[in-house]
């Protein structure tokens, strides 16, 4: 075996967590597989590369612009939710309990790692409510540090503004045992507690 | 986020053993990867579709006739391997052990799944047999019943012609525990057993 089929081996394990088998396995598979499967998965690489771009308006990926959640009429312009990249707007959508629109920032607040507010997409987003359209703010960046902090730091530039401004909840998982709970998430499911 | 990365998640979700939360990660890696690595990937696979053949001597996959093993003279033309497919090649070549050439069937002898010698590549591997510098054929088939069962057939075929006929050890795989072994594999080591 020489040649064509190395190089997809080889291409297929630069992503990342695909080893040599896995790689191989897959290889076999694009090579026997129909011919459009093939041909699909081909197009797919090339054109997320070539037609993908940034939303103008909230910085999401689209291939068309504004993108289709900013454009779409049936979301609820009052609602605004900030996260901190594009795979959380895929995940925060799917569950379908979100129907208002979304502002992807493109990282997080990292001082060590010179990230600052001008590294994000935070001047864009102060853009978005001059319309005054939108009431509440939800701020769904991560429970680290860093997505804490960047929470924090857009509280205090949004509240003043009259915004409703929201924090994403954070506790123990559904499904999480309290028994195998890390402390600290164990003790913000305590301090977040709520009347039943 | 619409389009272009929706549809690549979905051809990477057609690959095996990959579901929707790999395609997912895979994708956004191809979207931030730099662009000769996604170009590499795209036409790797388009490639591996458009150049890859069968070679008419052994009936592995090559994108040149004969392929690089077959005229690779280097190669002892004395030994030849059966195996019953292209992976089988790889997994045996990448040892290093083995310098002779390899034949694949491209299957193994499976009546109910209506598999007969007319379905492999045995026209094929007995035409090797005309040029009379073969002298050793070692049957590389997998130790299940089909591949024991191919591997006997072949035996009986190749015999007669003044072949020397070899079957691949079967055994406790190097690291495994005797303790842990299944039966059928101890059985074989037993009756395999051999002078230290």
């Amino acid at each position: 075996v020489t040649g064509p089929l190395d190089r997809l081996v080889r291409a297929l394990t630069r992503l990342p967590g695909i080893g040599q088998k896995t790689a191989t396995r897959l290889a076999f598979h694009i090579l026997r597989a129909p011919e459009e499967q093939a041909d699909e998965l081909s197009r797919a690489v090339h054109e997320v590369r070539t037609q993908i771009r940034l939303c103008s308006v909230c910085s999401d990926l689209t291939d068309q612009d504004p993108c289709a959640i900013c454009t779409d009429a049936r979301r609820d312009g009052a609602l605004l939710c900030v996260v901190s990249q594009p795979q959380d707007v895929l995940a925060l959508d799917r569950t379908g309990t979100f129907r208002g629109r979304y502002h992807v920032l493109h990282g997080v607040l990292n001082p060590l790692e010179g990230v600052g507010p001008e590294e994000l997409k935070i001047h864009q987003l102060l853009r978005r409510f001059e319309a005054r359209e939108i009431q509440e703010v939800v701020l769904a960046t991560s429970p680290s540090v860093e997505g804490d902090a960047t929470a924090m730091y857009l509280h205090r530039l949004l509240s003043p503004m009259g915004l409703r401004v929201t924090r994403i909840a954070s506790g123990i998982p559904t499904g999480g045992e309290i028994e195998y709970a890390d402390g600290i998430t164990l003790s913000r499911a305590l301090t977040a507690r709520r009347e039943m």
